[in-house]
Order: structure tokens, then sequence, then C-alpha cells
């Protein structure tokens, strides 16, 4: 789409409206809204009311939030409202979501009745709810119908709606009853009742489950689409699987974000330093503060310290190496407990696992370590004290790394609230007062 | 379903077949999968026995990798062969790929003959291209056919294939020439050409393509399905969007375990501690290595610390601030190039951003740190040391942890590679140097 960008821009410039048709109408929706930000402001407004407004629906789909906004603040209000009839409910109500409530309160009145309806029945589902991702774009047949009234009814409202895998059969309450996927309904004959042909039994979801729970509920059941019922099992909408692919992502990147404390950031590029700078900040305060209390060990031993200089050579060593352990245990445990691989309650096997690759992992990087006390500092009881104080504060840390996530979940907390960060600071503490009173140890037995 | 394992168990203890089969037709097979390891080894080989077979070939997709290969250890060949024949062939691609290869040729002979052809010909592919992801069960029609005959295609080929979205039109050669929904199928009438109903302009990937540019494809297009094309855009199989959902869930995990620096652990319960220790251990040998440098630094400055013991107290703040905050920005820039919300070209904005964002953030944690030294140390030169040297060594952390990645990308190595210990350990030796230059430059100015 790039290379022709000149073309299309020239064209543009001219009032050769129908060959700039003829050229976009080969390239997919997505490849021209990805080039939409080379244009210039007023080629994106000639441009977008030139299009066919089906074309332009679709273009105005894949835009990024503020390009959406763009428009709709500058396009002449009969497209703004012929694009907004033609867009998919469940898009159209995060587009919502973005605007100013009054804003919206402005724009719903203009769309098609119906639309109206449905912009407001989604408007009021929480975002990150099943509801909040569902569309009310599906096909719903009473469950007295036959095949043929079926596929009347797919003739007559199948043809605004993009995606359709499944017929949704519904008794008199609207509560769902069976579902037929599209390739049943062609192998039935037209005089079969639906309810013969349909599948009784489907995974379904609630309207207030949370997005992270249905995205679960899609790769346990490896569907494409699942129904949202209300409480009284009444089909409400329904959640296709690309939505979904988003909610992985971003719980991805959240969980991501929140383990290294950098803050959630969308959009990093467009973003204010200052709020980057805040969302960082207020981490790097809490360990600031947290230092204080590194510090203060430091001072309570500090007689140590002047006395026995090259005990500090290798606190940095010993910082990181537990520091990191600690990162990498957490890290695993947090991630198994996100993709569903390991449960609370298997708390004891972890600690069991962590102990063991503590002690394995301690033992070699403390040799490692140990060897540099003897061939550069020549210095036996050195070597002992960092050996034994290595292994001992990465069992510490493997073990704590592996048992903390468990029991922020365990008390209701977000796993990766237990970040690293935050387990560096902890182990930073313990890993001076042990490397310090296995010194004081060794040094007082041996020299 | 776990609620009546007990029952299913009695009931297994009898010869109630009939009971058992109703019983579990109410529950979804990847439920009935779910629960599968509460079962004995004798229970599931029954159970699977019992079951009808097209019931069996769906829980058995469900299962894991080790359950699926005792069963087919311990199956009458009969079964075996059903079941085989009944998976989709991606599925069993993937199963085939975690088997010895002598296996595999041993039952590959024993699959019906088509199935036998699909099975060798998935199984030439990489596992982690378009290639090694796509299935076989699709639709094809010449592209001279009529909408009838298309229907007709559906219905004998239709009813063994689990999902179908689209029909895919071919010209004499296989080059794929469009596709047609299943709802436009519908909608059209039976003695029009397909040709004009198709759609002729789709997205399509390659069959050598990466998965992880697959995924970001089925993102960027929103769509349920991809054809995939062999090099003379002749059509050899489709993706569908449930097997991108565990892409992009392993590649999330695999950046995730790659920055802790963690080794990429699948099954974290069941994995030896040995493996996971000798994965994880690697990395903190590299860091108790890269402690030589650190030591070797404080060993040289180390005058410094036993003329002043003060200076000592805040190494463990400056250390960790630093780290982390290179942390943070790395993770942001790692991730954000993972989901494509940055390029590498937009390096110079990211030193930008990074370095307001460093001075915003190392100001405020400078000043807090300072105050500490002036508070329990009463000593201005100290505080000022300290507040300057850290406001130094966050600006450095946070531009080099932006950079590096990008960096890391741009010479063609993954960017997570970057990882948070690597750039913790760069971090400490640097902060060390600046903490003590900037210590010999105000203690020679003030004292």
């Amino acid at each position: 789409m790039r290379i022709i960008l000149p073309e299309i821009k020239e064209l543009l410039g001219t009032k050769q409206q129908r060959i700039i048709r003829r050229v976009l109408s080969y390239f997919e929706p997505a490849d021209i809204a990805e080039v939409w930000s080379d244009f210039t402001p007023e080629e994106r407004l000639k441009l977008f009311n030139i299009l066919d407004v089906k074309l332009a629906a679709d273009i105005f789909e894949f835009l990024e939030e503020d390009q959406m906004i763009e428009l709709l603040e500058n396009l002449p209000a009969r497209r703004k409202i012929a694009v907004l009839n033609e867009m998919s409910p469940d898009d159209r109500t995060d587009l919502f979501a973005a605007l100013p409530a009054g804003e919206v309160e402005k724009i719903i009145p203009l769309l098609d009745l119906d639309e109206q309806n449905r912009a407001r029945e989604l408007l009021a589902y929480k975002a990150n709810t099943a509801g909040g991702l569902m569309t009310t774009d599906y096909i719903t047949v009473p469950e007295t119908a036959n095949i043929a009234d079926a596929l009347r009814e797919l003739r007559t409202k199948g043809r605004d709606i993009d995606f359709i895998q499944n017929i949704y059969v519904v008794d008199k309450v609207h509560r769902l009853q069976g579902i037929i996927p599209l390739k049943n309904l062609l192998t039935a004959t037209p005089r079969q009742r639906v309810e013969r042909v349909m599948d009784g039994h489907f995974p379904s979801v609630g309207l207030e489950m949370d997005q992270e729970d249905v995205a679960h509920m899609f790769g346990k059941y490896d569907v494409i689409s699942l129904p949202v019922l209300d409480k009284l099992g009444r089909i409400r909408g329904i959640i296709t699987v690309d939505d979904v692919i988003d909610v992985i992502k971003e719980e991805a990147s959240e969980d991501i974000y929140r383990f290294s404390a950098s803050g959630v950031v969308d959009e990093y590029l467009s973003e204010n330093p200052l709020i980057i700078a805040r969302k960082r900040g207020m981490w790097l305060l809490v360990l600031a503060l947290a230092g204080f209390v590194s510090g203060a060990v430091l001072e309570h031993y500090s007689f140590l310290l002047s006395s026995i200089v090259t005990l500090s050579f290798f606190i940095p060593i010993l910082m990181n190496t537990s520091g990191s352990a600690g990162t990498q245990a957490a890290t695993v445990v947090i991630r198994s407990l996100a993709i569903k691989r390991i449960r609370i309650d298997d708390i004891w096997k972890v600690v069991k696992k962590e102990f063991v690759v503590g002690i394995l992992v301690g033992l070699v990087s403390g040799a490692v370590t140990a060897l540099r006390a003897i061939i550069l500092n020549q210095n036996p009881t050195l070597a002992l004290t960092v050996m034994a104080a290595m292994a001992m504060t990465i069992v510490l840390a493997t073990v704590l790394g592996g048992v903390l996530p468990l029991f922020f979940a365990r008390v209701g907390l977000d796993p990766a609230l237990m970040s690293g960060p935050l387990i560096t600071t902890i182990l930073d503490t313990a890993t001076l007062i042990i490397y310090f009173n296995v010194a004081i140890f060794f040094y007082g037995v041996f020299e």
C-alpha cells in the first residue's frame, strides 16, 4: 500500500474520484488504515468523503482512536451518521467509550432507532466484562421455526453482519435453547424443525464475566464465538474470537508491565513523558524509600565494613544474583498462574521445586564467586563467607520468589504486583543481613 | 464436571456403558478432558473405549500431550486408528511431532490413504511456520463451478470438518482466485457462477511465514481464518484463529521468560528441577562473572570507601533504582516492539522520551535519597553527591534501557535477550563508577 501513496496523494489533488475509488478497492481496509497517518488531515478528510460508505466504515473501524475522533469532528453530519450506523456495534461502543459523555449523548440520537437502542445497551456494560466485549450482531430464530425460516432470516439480516458462524435458537422469552452452525443449516432439509438440528449443549459466558476469564473460555473450548447470556439464560450478545485476541495481548502486556513496575503504557510514542515518569517514578520512590532500610543495615554493620573492606567488593554481586534468582522464580510462577498451568493450592510443590533449584543454582554461583575471592584476594575465609552467603541468599530468593506471588493470589491480590523491583528490594535487605552474619561467623571462627 | 466424577468412576466399575455414554453426552469434550487426570490409568482406558468414536476423538484433541501418548500406547489398534483418522489434521501433526520419528512411521501407514498423504505433507513443515500451523480441512471449488455445485461440495465434504467459514475458489492449477463466505453462499442464487459471488481480494499468508507474523496478520486484518499459499499462489491449507491464540500466548510467555532470563518453561510443575536450574543458572553464572567487574570497580575505589564509610550506605539504593529504571524502560520498549507499536527506526524518539523521563524520575528519586543523607547523616556534601549520582545514573539507565533493545533488533537479535538481568549488570558497574567520581568531585570541592 505504502508504495502507491504518492500516486494516491496526486490523484487526490485532481477531481479523479472514480479512479481513486477503483484503485483503493484493490486494497484491504486494514492496509488503507495502516497508512492513514501518512496523509495530511485535508487529504484524509477528502479521501474519506470520496469513498463508498461501506468501505469508509470498514476502514474507519481499523483506525486508531484519535484518528477516528479527528474524522468525527470534521466529517459532514450526513456522512458521520452513515458511518456510525454502518459500524459494528461493539467497535462503536469502544469508540463512544473514548469520547466525552456529553459528546456521545449528542451523537446517539442521530443514529437509526434500533442502532440507538443497541448503542445505549452496550454502553451500560463495563468495558472489561463479557457485556463490554460482545456485539449485538447475531441472528436468532424461535424454537418453533423450521430450517426454511432460519434460512430466510439469514438472508434478510445476514447482509449487514460481517461475521456469522451460528444461528441461535431461542424460546418465547429469548432464552438460548441451542445453536446451529451455518454448515449444518446447509446440510439440513428445509422442512426440518430447528429444534431437531440444533446442538443443545454449548458453552456460554455470563454478562458480567471478566474479560480475562472470557479469553480463557475461548482457549479451553477452542471456539470461534461464544454466546453471552444474562442471569435468566437469555441471549444478550455474542463475543467473537478476534476481540478476544486483543484481550489476550492486553492482558499479557499488563502482566509484563506490572511485573517490571513500569506502569501500563498503551501508546508509548504518543504518551506524555510526564505521565510515563509519574507511573514509573512512583515505584522508584518506593524503592528509594526502601533503600533507607538497606542503608540502615549497612550502617549497622559498618564496623565490619571498615575493618574488612574486601567484604564490600562482594555486595553488588550478591545483591544482583539473589535479586535475579528471585525475579526468575517469581516470573515463572506468575506466568504459570496467569495461563492456568499452576493453581494456588500448588504452593507446596512450588516450595519444594524452588528449594531444590535454589540449592543447585546457589552452590554453583557461590563456587564461582568464591573462586574470585581465592584468586584475586587470596583469602579462604572470605571465599567461604561469600560461598555460604550466596547459596543461602539464592535459596531464600527462589523460594520467596515462588511463594510470594501465590500468597498474593491467595489473599486476592494480583500476583503480578509481586513485581521484580519489589522482590529485589525485599531480597536486598535480607541478602545484606545474611551476608554480614555469615561473615561474623566465619571470621570469628577462622581469624 | 468435577462434582459428578465419583458417580462416573462408580459407573465405570459396573457394566452400565449406555448410562456412562448418556451422562457424558451432556458435557463438552473440553470439560471431560479437563478432569482426565483425575481418573486412574485403567479408568481412562476403559472410559475411552466405551465412548462413541467421534466424542472420543473430540476429547482426545483436548488432552495434554503425555495423556494422548499414554492412550496411544494402550488402546487397541482399531480404536487407535479410528481416533487418529477422526482427528483434525493440524492437531494430529502436533501430536506426531511429539512422538519419536520411528513411532510415527509405524502409525502413518495405518491411517486412511488420504489422511496418510495429509499427515506426511503437514509433517514436512516447520512447527513454528504457517505450514506447521495450518490444517488441510477446507473446501475448494473450481472457478467454473456455480453456487449449486459449491453447496453440493459443502454437503459432501462439510460433515467431517469442524469449522467452515469460507469456500475457496481455485483455478485449474489450484491457485486461489477468491473466497466465498458461507453466508454469501446462502444468499446467492444456485445458478450463479462462483466467480461472480467470490471476493477476489483477500489477505493470505505464505507457507514459510513465521508464526509470530501469522499471528500479527490475524490481528491486523481482524479475520477468523487465513488461507496459506505456496510460492505459486496455490492454496495448501488454512489457519484458523484458535491455533493463533495459542501462538500469541506462547510468544508472550517466551518474551516474559526471556526478559527475566528464567528460561522458557512450558510445564513448570512437571519439569525436572535440574533442567530448570540449568536454564536459570546459566544466567546467574553470567551475572556472577560480571560481578568480578563490579567487584574490581569497588576494589579500585576502596580508598574512598575506607575513608568515607557513609558512601557505602548508598550503594544498594543507587544500584537498585538505576537497575529498576533501566528494566522499566527496556520492558516498555521490548513489548512495544513485539506488538508493533514502535519500529526500529523510532530510535531517536525513544532516546528523547527516555531522556526526559529519566531526568524527571532521577531528580525526584535523587531528592528523596538526598533527604536521607541530610536527616540521618547530617551531611550536605553526601546529599549533593547522592542526588547528582542518582539523577545521572537514572538518565543513563532509562536511555540505555530504551536504546539497547532497539539496537539488538537492528542487528537481528531478539530484543528480549536484552533482559532485565543483563541491563542490571551493565548498569551496576556504570552506577558505581559514576557514583565514586561524583563523590571525588564534590568531596574535593567542599571538604
